[in-house]
């Protein structure tokens, strides 16, 4: 009995080391976070290096120290786990965001991210998914047609388009254009399991069986009324069997799959399907004006409350260009979560967040023992540098701002739970910090309505602004020294 | 040190070898996937034998060998729990879902499938769910009850009636009919605790507790007004405490249960409480034309928007009924997942699914280690012989077919996530492959339009078809040669 | 090979041994139930002790067993955590409920429960929640400012208020009272995390960062046009830095803060923004008539419906006063679960459930190994002794009661899932049981036409009534034999 006492007891401990061991084996093993190489910081001399009161090029090390080194809001491009690729072209999907933090992405848990991109002339054979989804055509010309069992409907689809799928329509899609690949960013949402979509083809091919593949000879062979030798020639040994889901066309093909196809601004067109017309009806997000614009940048948004093919998902998308050296103010959504996309260029981001995003913090769920909740008042500065193909998770209410550098940059995105949603803007010449009353401010911040108005009005841009301040709208010498005697007067 | 070392890596590998059997063990106490028996299978002979190119009885081992042994989406007769039963009947409860298939029922985990039989002439005894549930009247005539502390409402209900009760409204049945057992199917969707849903009866009986139980009985004297060594003879030594929940009621008290329910069809009844009145009111699933129609079979369905019963907790309701030697088409439903329950004969379900359904996919779940996600392409058959009493569950998607044999056959089911759902036939004379355009089908499936016309309308009857092929239109002998030319004519 | 099986077995054996010894020390460290203290205890003579037919202050030792003696859903006021504190107030926020018990509070997983307290002529700074809340003020007045980049609202706010905080919107308050502190109780909804909510400070003070300090020095540099330099004063180095957010005001600076606040009974305020104008109006819980009033009680209750400010989050607000000697009868709300807070006084809150809660419960959760599901027919007596400062839980469907003893009582609470939720009352003048028509009376309880009039009739009151039966309308000495006569009558 003592024996087996000590003997438990000895195997306690050991176990405990066996677990820490092997814990932190498992946290090796998941999904590797991916600190930013050297050669991927930006260059000293290209950053904003002209700011007032900095260097050019020159940055403290202190800062430098400052910047979280791993952090999971920033997929890299290689973050995307291949789905198809062949010379035809790729479909690519971003891993579930909840495998990478169980903890922070829990509430964009039943979203997945897909990037397609078809070479000039290809077909992408027809399919349905068991997920709701919109994508947005990132660049090149093409034909979507959705058919079921009483109508098809075919639309000419452009770069700026937006296009709802819903959950199990079958569609495909042609890029039609002679040189162009075409490319699209898609967000899907599962309506069987939760972050979990599929295809599902009638016809196989290299990688993918048909679904007619589950029914047994017989059963097909009785459905269709078709001799059951014939069966199997359809289901399993069909001349594209050795074909990807991407396929060649011909010029007289693609003439053929586009000559019903409908110009989505095209009103007049009578649907057969009154239902579904509105739903299936791409739109473009450049057909309206931007909701910030000026010299240094345009924001597109499409809105779930203007658009029925976005209303019942509560989805919103996204699509920002910025000119070289210029920044998209600090601003956060009230309710949206926005998964953004860089379709071009390089630049910053910088977000503050007030989660704690460390190893430990992965296993926080329910019905598991749950740590003591982070109340410390920390914040915390996630800075990436993100370049074309990047992905990069902006939750509600964390502030973010975006800067360029010496090229021009451009970013899309989805907004999940946007339905509602509002964005507030920090600075630039509409901020909210400038709408706090007098008193409010001083309670705030500790300083006087001169002051204030100086901390908050000085930037005449709004929304997006340039980083090199001799563009500013006053000269810079002059400002500076007046800023410090009012801030010594206020006792700052 | 070292010995430490040596220990602990021993210790590993033991507890590695260790795990492995236990985990071996999990699986064999886990709900067993029921295999189908021997005697349970098909007979031979009694199959679709006289399919096209197939012997009568005969089926190649091959086709054998590919059939899924064991997969979650068939519940038989005796998976249900008992949660009543007497001489007066019985009711039963069908495990959590994700009991079964944590991974892949996860989406309908909040939904509960519930039977009960109640014999001729006998009451079940007021009581509430904290669960919103609707149930459908498979067999027998009986009347329902409503009570608030405001209003009672009573209706007559049949056959096809589908009734909806609120969670939280008290409720009691009576089975008015001599001869007839009266017998329901319930779908329950839980308030409190996703999954879980409790009956609360306010009178206590042989193994149910009185809720009047869980108070003091001072509390209970002084709310009542009752003196208190009374009031445990009505909560706890009730003269029907030994009593179940389902009683015996005379021809005199049924006359008098009765007397004021009313016709759900009588549409000029004025209800005291208007908001309720209509959410309380049974309907008929047969009142309307079935939506698919002829010989072979009939298709009812109750959809969310065009019932407010249904309508907020967007379920569909539907009752299929086919004769023997009939194949309900391959089709899919693009949002709903079906909760099917055999009503009456036995018959062959079909389904493609695109998801893996192995032991080690239970686990997969966010806050755990998830697995590498599979990209595979497959497609898993799933072919179940199902029987009057057994579930089978046809997520959303998944192409699905039903082939009867020697006898007629009756299936219900419930459609969770139904709201603007639609459903898809792959075969028949509506068929969503027919509606591929010409180029389409050839760069899809590898053939042109002569033999894409043929494999796509051979099928002339619409939804519902025969199993044998002599029953179709056009003569067999005649077709086959054709089809043959054609298919080598364009090199299939 | 035999050797090493005998090993795996003792060590599977050892393991199970080590297993069970460590699930028993997790439950150990578990958050603790808090069993109710001898001294917190309701003292004898205190109680309800004048009920008839039983002794003033007696309590069989048989019922005192019945008591469960630790449940999950009273919280005492020890159990809030401090988020906040200092002179000049606190914040507190009550743990997530699933933390407690995951298996009964995963339906309302996603709010949390908070409470604040400001002494008077103290200012709590601007900041936003990634959560959708709602607050009722307890006590006190004040007014709350609503600042976006192109609005700023102030309103007053005094004890009944109930305010609309939309996740994102950036607020501040001011106990504008020379000498009442302002007390509010808060629910709020995750936005982000379900589960989890977070402040955003733009200004730095003693244990809150600003979430400028997320953002590197250049780009607020930039962002704001400023100099470098000062940036810093602004970000870290404010003169607030040491202050806490709540913070002291002077007479001058309530007037400035108060002089454009509108009162939100003033109907002709016009709004810059049409959509958030109606979000922002608080509006006061006592405006309307209370849904049930008498000498003994008043019920106040603000329902999702009726409020643009809570129908989104399908809360409803309520508040309950009873004098003492009373008891609000006991009835169960059919979809809401409420969470109640003790503003004043102490009471007995009594709740029947049909749940366990034991620990062994707690595991409980999908994807882990779960257990048999509990079919008992059980019914569990809550009992629970309450102070001012203390949360109860009443889940949906759970009969519930309050009885006050000697001094008066108001409870507040949130009802989360209100939206087409009814309360059912079992006693009182107005009581469901009483629906019930004969036939079905006899059925269930046993008993008589004569009878069950007596037993559903017999209280005279609606809603609240006198624990003291002496103060029932009719004499007490007259009714009780006259009871048991009718009881005997009829066999009961």
């Amino acid at each position: 009995m003592t024996m087996a006492k000590k003997l438990i007891i000895t195997l306690l401990l050991l176990i405990s080391i066996v677990f820490v061991h092997s814990s932190s084996f498992r946290v090796e093993v998941e999904e590797e976070f991916e600190p930013p190489h050297a050669g991927e910081q930006e260059h000293p001399g290209r950053g904003p290096g002209s700011v007032p009161g900095r260097g050019p090029g020159g940055s403290s090390g202190e800062e430098e120290e400052e910047r979280s080194r791993d952090h999971p809001y920033h997929y890299r491009k290689r973050s995307f786990e291949s789905w198809f690729r062949s010379k035809e072209g790729f479909v690519k999907i971003l891993p579930k965001f909840t495998k990478r933090s169980p903890f922070l992405f829990r509430g964009i848990e039943n979203y997945r991210f897909w990037l397609a991109e078809m070479e000039p002339t290809t077909f992408l054979v027809p399919h349905h998914f068991d997920a709701d989804s919109v994508f947005l055509v990132l660049q090149g010309k093409g034909v979507i047609e959705f058919v079921t069992d009483n109508t098809n409907e075919a639309f000419h689809i452009r770069r700026g388009d937006v296009v709802r799928i819903p959950s199990g329509v079958t569609h495909f899609i042609t890029n039609t254009n002679q040189t162009v690949p075409f490319r699209l960013a898609k967000l899907a949402i599962p309506v069987n399991i939760p972050g979990y979509a599929k295809d599902y083809f009638p016809a196989p091919s290299q990688f993918q069986q048909s679904y007619l593949a589950g029914f047994s000879k017989d059963v097909i062979s009785t459905s269709f009324n078709l001799p059951e030798d014939l069966v199997e020639r359809l289901v399993r040994k069909s001349k594209q069997i050795n074909q990807g889901i991407l396929r060649r066309v011909s010029p007289d093909q693609i003439k053929e799959l586009t000559q019903h196809a409908t110009d989505p601004s095209n009103k007049h067109k009578k649907h057969k399907d009154k239902d579904t017309s509105v739903i299936f009806k791409p739109f473009n997000i450049f057909e309206k004006d931007p909701i910030y614009s000026n010299d240094f940048g345009h924001f597109h948004e499409a809105r779930p409350k203007n658009f029925d093919q976005l209303q019942d998902l509560h989805i919103s998308v996204a699509w920002v260009s910025m000119k070289q050296g210029s920044v998209l103010l600090p601003h956060f959504d009230s309710k949206a979560t926005f998964v953004l996309f860089v379709e071009n260029g390089c630049a910053r981001f910088e977000m503050a967040s007030p989660y704690k995003f460390h190893g430990e913090q992965q296993q926080q769920w329910p019905g598991q023992q749950e740590e003591q909740e982070d109340i410390s008042g920390n914040v915390y500065k996630i800075v990436s540098h993100v370049c074309k193909g990047d992905v990069f998770i902006n939750p509600a209410g964390h502030p973010f701002t975006i800067l360029t550098q010496d090229q021009d940059f451009v970013v899309t995105g989805f907004g999940i739970h946007a339905t509602d949603s509002t964005r507030t803007f920090l600075a630039g010449k509409e901020n909210m910090l400038n709408n706090l009353n007098t008193v409010a401010t001083r309670l705030t911040f500790g300083v006087g309505r001169e002051v204030a108005k100086q901390l908050f009005t000085s930037q005449n841009f709004t929304y997006f602004a340039p980083t090199n301040p001799s563009r500013q709208q006053f000269p810079q010498n002059n400002r500076k020294p007046s800023f410090q005697s009012i801030f010594n007067f206020a006792g700052f």
